[in-house]
């Protein structure tokens, strides 16, 4: 198993240290904050606030670098990954995956990137909130682009497994897409309806109960960690965002003229429905060559069918898909 | 006390009556449902299919008539009221307010009639989802119209207190409003964002956690209920829709000109924050002499300002508010 060096400990990076090491890996990580780098150190870990030291000795021993980085630093980390990891095994764990790749592709071409994205969280931040459970059931996307070494994809999907996680192969404009429409959208509908509720003051303060609960939940997360992945993701949420304003748009005309909702409310209905059905749907295992030329191929086909890897055999990746 | 006659027993009605009758006081009830009303009967409770006999009943002993029934029904119901309980003190539990007053006034004007509008559900519906603690600890919205008799307002209210919830006064526009705002537009956004994720396909079915599950929750509500509620609120509904789609086309509008969300985000954010201080804030306690000629823009002050009635005292509803 190789050496895992976690390049920021907040939340997901403070987990995946801790998983790794669970997992029997050699780990150690940096952070630029004092404060998590003590509370690391006395939890047993091998932290420090010494960025460069921590890549040299990754470049050393050949250890997978995860960036763990909020998607603003990520640019200022790669510059010093490329100067100190020029070659190393790269990944990351940030919700928008194509400007990353960009960026990788600017500030560190050297490196061998397989871009991540585990799909948790909590509301919580910082080392303190983490845990070597985090993943434990959860989907952790791991890209594969056309010239992504499998060799590396293996790797990186070999440390999302040992998390607990199990892993969507995907391309990095299928990931942001998908993400754009299940994460950064209902995010700004939060906000919206958030702050088209407080205009209504005490009273709507007073009534509001479980619909509008639920609907404002996320809008409550950090709005810099919410600005940066929505953001970030810019180019793949606006034709999310105009689908959005079409269909709001739609009901809106329709109440209007005629009065109706159906069209709008059997299509949110029916939409939760299949979903669901798509999800609890019978899974069939798939086993996917990685030495094949048409493995990639293979990956991808599995991934956008919404299909998982559950494990890596040799040169085998075997998964499920409904 | 007074008698009360429930009319429609499903999950608000059954409840109620098993309420009521917990409170102490002579409940009977109507159901076209002859499955409801054989569950209510094996349960214990004087219930019938025969409307017109309910409603005589109530008559002659100058019962309050609760309506249950859905929104849609209520046009056929009232006119049942008009014939066979034309002078009763009536009262109904809809999710929208004005519209119930006009067709009361159409087609019962001769009922004190006193809108209500209990502000708690779960997903489940039918006599069997039924619960005399449905009410425990909610809200309900008690109407103070112009012309309300308020001493047929004390009586409303203390039926809703007797259920263990706390009483908001408000005219039913100010009602409408505000449901449009926190419980019809959730709906609506729900929809939009179900719709849109099911357009992912099975990708996003995999993908999709914890925002995407809060923000589509109540999609998964049946259709003619939701319909009833939001189109039955048309005229409510449609400038807080307006208001929701100038917040989404703004935020579509800076994202794709600079790029930046922080204005719509950093809105959410202090709505939800907003909301949750007015929720946790001091309370002050009020008293309001329901004698006085000024009683009714007592009770309507403190309702706008969200503040709840907690128990009537003779002439006195005692109360608070933030």
């Amino acid at each position: 198993m190789r050496d895992v060096c976690v390049i920021g400990l907040g939340l997901i990076g403070g987990s995946l240290l801790r998983a790794a090491a669970t997992a029997g890996r050699t780990v150690w990580g940096a952070t630029d904050s004092a404060v998590d780098a003590g509370k690391a150190r006395a939890d047993g870990y091998d932290v420090s606030t010494d960025l460069p030291g921590a890549l040299r000795r990754a470049a050393e021993h050949e250890a997978i670098v995860v960036l763990a980085v909020p998607l603003t630093a990520v640019g200022d980390v790669l510059r010093e990954v490329g100067e100190h990891a020029p070659g190393c095994l790269l990944t990351d764990v940030t919700s928008v995956k194509a400007p990353v790749l960009d960026s990788v592709r600017e500030l560190a071409p050297g490196c061998r990137y397989v871009g991540g994205h585990p799909m948790t969280g909590t509301a919580k931040s910082g080392w303190a909130a983490g845990s070597s459970t985090l993943f434990a059931g959860s989907v952790w996307v791991v890209c594969a682009e056309e010239d992504t070494d499998l060799a590396a994809w293996a790797e990186v999907t070999t440390l999302a497994l040992d998390t607990g996680a199990q892993v969507v192969p995907l391309g990095s404009s299928a990931h942001d897409e998908t993400v754009a429409r299940i994460s950064h959208l209902p995010h700004l509908l939060a906000a919206v309806l958030a702050a088209v509720g407080a205009y209504g003051g005490p009273l709507a303060a007073t009534l509001a109960a479980g619909s509008f609960g639920d609907g404002t939940r996320v809008a409550g997360t950090r709005p810099d960690l919410v600005r940066a992945m929505a953001e970030g993701n810019r180019a793949a949420l606006l034709p999310v965002l105009d689908e959005a304003l079409g269909k709001l748009g739609a009901a809106r005309g329709s109440l209007a003229s005629t009065g109706g909702l159906a069209a709008t409310i059997q299509a949110g209905y029916n939409g939760v429905r299949s979903l669901a059905e798509q999800r609890s749907a019978a899974r069939t295992g798939v086993r996917v060559n990685l030495a094949a030329p048409d493995a990639r191929d293979g990956l991808l086909a599995l991934g956008e069918r919404g299909g998982r890897i559950t494990a890596i055999d040799g040169d085998t990746a075997i998964g499920e898909v409904t």
